[in-house]
């Protein structure tokens, strides 16, 4: 139990709440980050050649780099979850599942995504028996195997890529007729030989033994099913953030993303939010990294009582 | 003269339209960075301590980081002034100073920020003669000299911070009663013992023989009036956006800055901008950097004749 009034919680440790952590610190304020995953989803990524300055960096290596410029300002990162939050009269009160909770006067959400799962037979069964949501951290465990990765966007086609070099096939499967990802990563995959496009393919279940040992698709015109033989199953299907917590604190979109506005102010005065959590469309570590700047300036600014 | 079609014209090459430019680049878009000045007022920080990766770095390396990464990815930065744009059914015609005009499908304005004048007497006639703009460019002359700081902004404190290194006496000279500025950059100020503060005062003449020897203050409560001996007076007293070619093109608010919405799109459909020339009113390098990727990426989505 913290009985200290804090000015800020940051909620999240990624990209988004690391930056706001930068920007609370050098303006003086007494700030606590809270986050379960240090880098959050970025620090999955094998290679980020899209943030100004890193011409090719590896997400965890980037991660580690935001990590040490928090915590050189004196800024301590607890790992652990947020269960709740609930305000008293301008007083948020911030819940943990292991370390009480904390008092203070703002709020910056940076909650981030996580993936989506396919919700198909045999999803959940083979979890860890090769059903895996991050190619970087499972990929070389299939080394010469054969993998299929979910999806057509560019998560899924930097996963499909960075698979091609330790897999022997990588089929990409994906529900549409197009892939929906950045020409340079399409231009990429194209050029590897063993990547095997499944296009207008639904996958409708995992199956094998103790391992995967198939994938069961569906034509999404003809209906005609089809059997891959693979030893592990990539879901990149996109993102969704975990913000039950959220619900009726903050104003949500349809798909549970918090609303903000350009300077990242939420519904909800005193709270502010950054990051892949928002509606802001496009999820990129530089575009979370600035608006985690905005966030912290606009709660400054919020704390000394006057708009930006 | 250029003739070619191209997808995108950036006039700016400071973080916001630098980073555009990678974004335009790995979207497999034709793209053109047109700028006066690499790296922008970015270039001329001494030290730069919130750009997450980096815990200290000059802006000078910084842009130059930036502008590697921009030409790994086989884009030419030309070095011009854009004065006049025209569209003419959905092409804009983008008009330099030297190299003809260039023809494109959207724009992306960065065009940043200049130090304000602060328009008195002897600022003219003394430009370059111990008036300067530039703190880190002209500081070194002045060496073991007296010198005035004009501004109580977090330029202006940088400025007297980073010239209390060099010169005998720094006089940070703020027509307000407080400073305006980070909380670390106040204190890191008042720990030197060579700056001399002074507030409510506002500089009204800037005189001397062939070079700077004095500037005098107003009391701005009581009228009196004082001289101080100084020989060189670095003005910080904020930016203007020199946007004269845009009046009439997108819609600027009451200081000149380019209205964008939070997809930083402008008021005309096919032309986005980005960084310390628009509304946005925190003047950072990682919010212009995001920034300049949220309107590259809102330029992709609009050249795909789709919204975001």
């Amino acid at each position: 139990m913290a009985a200290e009034l804090l000015d800020v919680v940051i909620v999240g440790s990624g990209p988004a709440g690391l930056t706001a952590a930068i920007y609370c610190a050098r303006s003086g304020l007494k700030v606590q980050v809270i986050g379960k995953t240090l880098g959050g989803q970025a620090a999955e990524a094998s290679t980020i050649e899209n943030y100004p300055g890193f011409k090719h960096i590896t997400g965890i290596e980037l991660m580690e780099r935001f990590r040490e410029h928090v915590e050189s300002l004196g800024i301590n990162i607890l790992n652990d979850e947020v269960v709740g939050i609930e305000e008293f009269g301008g007083v948020f009160l911030v819940k943990t599942s292991w370390s009480g909770h904390f008092k203070c006067r703002a709020l910056i959400l940076a909650i981030g995504a996580e993936p989506k799962k396919l919700g198909i037979k045999g999803e959940e069964e083979f979890r860890g028996k090769g059903v895996s949501y991050c190619a970087v951290c499972d990929g070389p465990l299939f080394r010469g195997r054969n993998v299929a990765v979910i999806g057509g966007g560019n998560s899924a086609l930097d996963a499909a890529v960075y698979l091609s070099a330790l897999a022997k096939t990588v089929y990409l499967v994906h529900r549409r007729g197009e892939l929906r990802a950045a020409q340079s990563l399409i231009e990429r995959l194209n050029s590897r030989n063993n990547v095997v496009k499944k296009l207008n393919k639904v996958p409708i279940e995992i199956g094998g033994e103790r391992f995967v040992e198939w994938i069961k698709l569906k034509d999404a015109s003809s209906g005609a099913e089809e059997l891959l033989n693979v030893n592990a199953v990539f879901v990149e299907a996109g993102r969704e953030v975990r913000g039950n917590f959220l619900k009726g604190f903050v104003a949500l979109d349809d798909k549970g993303q918090i609303v903000v506005d350009a300077l990242c102010r939420t519904s909800r005065e005193g709270v502010f939010a950054a990051g892949d959590a928002t509606i802001t469309p496009y999820k990129q570590v530089i575009i979370a990294a600035g608006d985690g700047a905005k966030a912290a300036l606009s709660a400054y600014e919020y704390l000394k009582g006057r708009g930006p």
